[in-house]
C-alpha cells in the first residue's frame, strides 16, 4: 500500500531547512503509527511537486532516512518504510487516570508560594521592556560562542560532551577562573576551593543547605533577591532582614546570633548601592567578632563601565570565612546556568558532595564551550562590548528620567544594567506595573523584594539591558504619563 | 618597548587551530598582565619563524586581536597592545589566608560520606572498563549531534540558547516526549505533568524532596542504586530495604506504614531483574491498599534488544500514584544532564518550583539540541544502533563468562548494558576489583548496593556499554584467573 502524497505538508511556521523539515515529517509519521513498515512512500517528483520544493532536496531527505535505517529503496520501484523501521506504540495510551491521590497530604514540602513573582516569561513581545537579567541578541558575541560551541563539540573533547563528570567539573573551566578571572577580583583560588554551580542561583542554594538549618540564623539584606529570601526561608532558618542604606549592609546592625550573612557588596541587589572599602573592613571585622561567615555574591561585577570594580569582599578575607559567588549570567547569558563558588576546602566538599546528589555536574560541553569562549579572549571583548551599550543606555535612561521628572532612588556608581527607582508616597508599583504592561511598558515591582509584612510598595527597578537605545525615552514617557 | 618574541611558546598539548592557540597566548599574555598597553608585538614575520608556523596564521591571529581591541595597528610600524586593552588585575592577589573557621562546627549538614562509592574517574584509561554508564564513542551518534547542537545553536534558537527560562522548560522537548516518547511506554501526559531534569538523579532527588520528611516511611529495594539510598537517607525519612527476587521488588514486603516506593521495575538496579505483569498489578494493588506512591525509575528501558520491554509501571496506574522517571543518560550520554520526570500536576508544580530555587532550568541549549535530535529520528537510529553492538558484546560476554564457569546472579531479560554477578561465598569483591585494576581490569563491588550492617560482600558489576567486543573475552578471563 502506498502513503498518499496529501498526508505530506510542510508547517509554515516549521524551523530547519526544507530538507530537515522532510526528514522530520516522516520520522515522525513511522514513529507515530501512521506510516507502516513496507508502505511505499512517494516518489521524489511527486513529493517535491507537492511540497513544492526541489526534487534533490526531497532525495537528500529520502537519502539520509535510508541511512537511518527508517527508509529501504526497491531499485527503481521507489521507497518503502523500512521493516527495521521503529516500532510505533503496541498498545494505545490509557485515558488520563482520574486521581485518587491525596496531594494535599501526599506532599511533605511545598515550594510554591514564596516571595518569588511569577516571571513575565512574554517579556520580548513587550515594546518597551524595562527587564533585568536577561540577554540582548544586540549585546551577546553569538558568533564567536557559535565557534566555542561547535570546537567543544569536536571529536577531541568528546569526553567533556559526553562523560559523567560524577562529582567533578570541566578542569579547563576551573583553571581558567582560577588563573584569570579570581585574581581580577583580587582573589587566590585552588581548584580545589572552586565549584562549577548552574548559576549564583544554584550556588546561594548549596551554601544555604550546608550552613544553615532550624537552629541557625542567617542575615539578609532588606530588601534583597526575592529568590535568596525563599531559598533561606526553605532551609528552616531564623531570618534576620537588616536595612541597608545607600552604603549597603550596615554591619552593626547584624543580630548578635547571626551565623552566616548573605550580602551583595560590589552592587547591592536591588538598590544597586555599592559598599565602600571602610564598610568592608568594618563587616569583616564584625563577622570575626560574631565568628559568622559571610556568603558574598559578587553578580554583575564584570558591568563596571562608570568606575573600576573595587576588590571583592573575599579579597580582603583573611579568615577564610567569605564564601564568594561569581555568575555568568549577567556578563555571558542567563540561558547557560553557570557561576561558580570559591570557599575553603571543607566547605566546598560539603557543597561538591551535596551537588553531585542533587544533579552530579552542570553538562560538560557547557563547561567547555565556556572555558573556550573565555580563553581566547571573546568574553573580555564582549564584556566591553556590553559595557559600551550599556553605558550609552544609562546615560540616554538618566537623561528621560530626570527630563520627565521620576525618582532614582539607587544607580550602581559602578555602573550595571538598572536602577532602583521611587515612585510618589502611595503609589502601588505592582498595580503600576500591570497598567503600564497595557501600554507595552515592562517594570519589576519593588515590593516582593522586601521582608516582613508591611512592605514599602512604591519602589521598582528598570533594568535597561535588554531594551533597544531608541526605546528607552518614549517608554520613560510611558511611565511619566501614568504617574 | 618591545614583547620579545621568546616570551611566545605553542604548548604541544594545546588543542585547537595554530591560530587560535596565537590568539589565546597574546590574549592570556595581556589579561595576566605580562604584556602591558603600548606594547609593541614582534612582527608576523618574526614570530612566524620564531613558532615555525606560516606568517598568514600569524596575521589572522592578530587580526582577530585587532577586532577584539585586544591590538592596535600602527599602519607600518607594526601591532601594539591596545590602550583599549583589557586591565590586568591592580592589586597582586593575597597569600591564602589561615583558615581560621571552625568548620566542623559551622557546617549544619553533611554530604559526604554516604553509600556511593568515589566513582574511578581514570576509567577510560583501563584496558579492559567494565564500567557501567558512561558513553562510548563507538556508539554514540556524535556526527549528528553535532549537527542538531549547531542547528540549536543557529539565530532562529538565540533564545532558547540565552534565555532564563525561569522555572520553565524548552516547549519543543516537552512536547515531543509528550507526544513521542511517553506513548511508547503506554503513558500518556500533558505537558503541564511533565518535568525536565538534569538526569535520573535530579528527578529522584526532587522527589524525594517534595515526597518525604521525617514523618514519612520510603520503601527502597535492596540492592538498589547507591546514590538513591544517599538521596532518600539525606531526606530525614524512615528508610524501609526490600530484599528483590528474581521478578524485582515482592510488593507483600512492603511495610503497611510505607509512603513512597521506589522502584525499577523494567531492569532493576542493579540485579537487572524485570518485574512480570502480573507482579506489576500486584504492587499498583499493594500500593493502593497502602495509599502509598510509587516512583519508577525507568532507566535503560530504550536498550531491551533481546524482548520488546513491557510497558511502564505508570501506564497501568488508574490512581496517578505513580511517578515516573526517564533518562537520555543511557540511550544518549551522562554528559548531557538530560532526564524527565511525569507525574499529576500537584507534584509536579512542587517539582518544578523546587527545581527553581534550586537551579532554575536545565540549560536551554542541551534541551533544544535533544528535540531536534529526537525529533528528526537520529535518536531512535542511535538506539537501534546501540541496540545491536551491545546484543553482539552481550553474546561475547556470557559466551567468555560460561567458558570460564563465573556465575551470573542477574542479566536481564529485556538486555541492557550490565550484568549482575555473583563471585564464589566468602569473596570481598571490593578487595577483588582493587586486584583487577592492577591487571588494568575494572569491575564495580555489588556491596554499596546492599543496606544496612552486614551486606553480601561477594557480588559486582560488570558494564559492557564502554568495552570494545574484542576486549571483552580477554578481560573475563582475567576475572577468573583472579577468583
Amino acid at each position: 500500500m502506498a502513503i498518499s502524497v496529501d498526508t505530506f505538508f510542510l508547517n509554515p511556521d516549521a524551523q530547519g531547512t526544507l530538507q530537515a523539515q522532510i526528514q522530520q515529517m516522516i520520522a515522525e509519521g513511522i514513529l507515530s503509527g501512521r506510516f507502516h513498515r513496507g508502505e511505499k512512500l512517494p516518489s521524489s517528483r511527486k513529493l517535491a511537486g507537492h511540497l513544492g520544493v526541489s526534487r534533490i532536496t526531497v532525495t537528500l531527505a529520502y537519502t539520509e532516512l535510508l541511512a537511518n535505517d527508517y527508509l529501504t529503496s526497491r531499485g527503481r520501484s521507489g521507497y518503502y518504510v523500512s521493516e527495521n523501521a521503529p516500532v510505533p506504540p503496541t498498545y494505545t495510551p490509557p485515558d488520563r487516570p482520574l486521581d485518587r491521590v491525596d496531594w494535599a497530604r501526599a506532599i511533605s514540602h511545598r515550594f510554591t508560594g514564596g516571595d518569588t513573582p511569577q516571571k513575565p516569561r512574554n517579556w520580548s513581545s513587550f515594546r518597551y521592556p524595562f527587564i533585568y537579567g536577561q540577554a540582548d541578541p544586540t549585546l551577546f558575541d553569538h558568533a564567536n560562542w557559535r565557534l566555542c560551541a561547535l570546537r567543544a563539540l569536536g571529536q577531541k573533547d568528546f569526553s567533556s560532551l559526553t562523560a559523567d563528570y560524577y562529582d567533578q567539573d570541566d578542569p579547563l573551566l576551573v583553571e581558567f577562573i582560577a588563573r584569570h578571572t579570581l585574581p581580577r577580583r583580587g582573589i587566590a583560588a585552588r581548584p580545589e576551593e572552586i565549584l562549577i554551580t548552574m548559576g549564583a542561583q544554584n550556588a546561594l542554594w548549596l551554601a544555604a543547605q550546608v550552613l544553615l538549618d532550624d537552629t541557625r540564623t542567617a542575615a539578609v539584606e532588606d530588601p534583597c533577591y526575592h529568590a535568596l529570601r525563599d531559598v533561606l526561608v526553605q532551609s528552616g532558618c531564623r531570618l534576620a532582614p537588616i536595612r541597608v542604606d545607600a552604603d549597603g549592609l550596615p554591619p552593626e546592625s547584624l543580630p548578635p546570633d547571626t551565623d552566616v550573612v548573605f550580602s551583595t557588596p560590589s552592587h547591592q541587589s536591588p538598590t544597586t548601592a555599592t559598599m565602600p572599602l571602610a564598610r568592608r573592613r568594618a563587616l569583616l571585622a564584625r563577622a570575626s567578632d560574631l565568628d559568622a561567615l559571610i556568603v558574598e555574591d559578587d553578580y554583575e561585577f564584570e558591568l563596571s563601565f562608570l568606575a573600576a570594580p573595587s576588590p571583592a569582599l573575599k579579597s580582603l578575607d583573611r579568615d577564610g570565612r567569605v564564601i564568594y559567588v561569581g555568575s555568568f549570567s549577567k556578563s555571558l547569558c542567563p540561558g547557560l546556568r553557570l557561576g561558580y563558588m570559591v570557599g575553603s576546602e571543607p566547605f566546598i566538599r560539603q557543597a561538591r558532595a551535596l551537588r553531585a546528589s542533587v544533579l552530579r555536574h552542570p553538562p560538560g560541553h557547557i563547561q567547555r564551550a565556556a572555558a573556550y569562549f573565555l580563553s581566547l579572549g571573546h568574553y573580555d571583548a564582549q564584556i566591553r562590548r556590553m559595557s559600551r551599550s550599556l553605558h550609552e543606555r544609562r546615560k540616554i535612561i538618566e537623561t528621560a528620567i530626570s527630563e520627565h521628572g521620576l525618582t532614582i532612588a539607587g544607580s550602581g556608581v559602578y555602573g550595571g544594567s538598572s536602577l532602583w527607582m521611587r515612585a510618589p508616597d502611595g503609589t502601588d508599583s505592582t498595580a503600576l506595573a500591570m497598567d503600564l504592561a497595557r501600554d507595552g511598558v515592562l517594570i519589576e515591582p519593588g515590593t516582593p523584594f522586601f521582608s516582613g509584612p508591611d512592605r514599602p510598595t512604591q519602589f521598582y527597578r528598570l533594568g535597561y539591558s535588554s531594551i533597544p537605545a531608541a526605546r528607552i525615552a518614549p517608554g520613560i514617557a510611558r511611565i511619566a504619563q501614568r504617574l
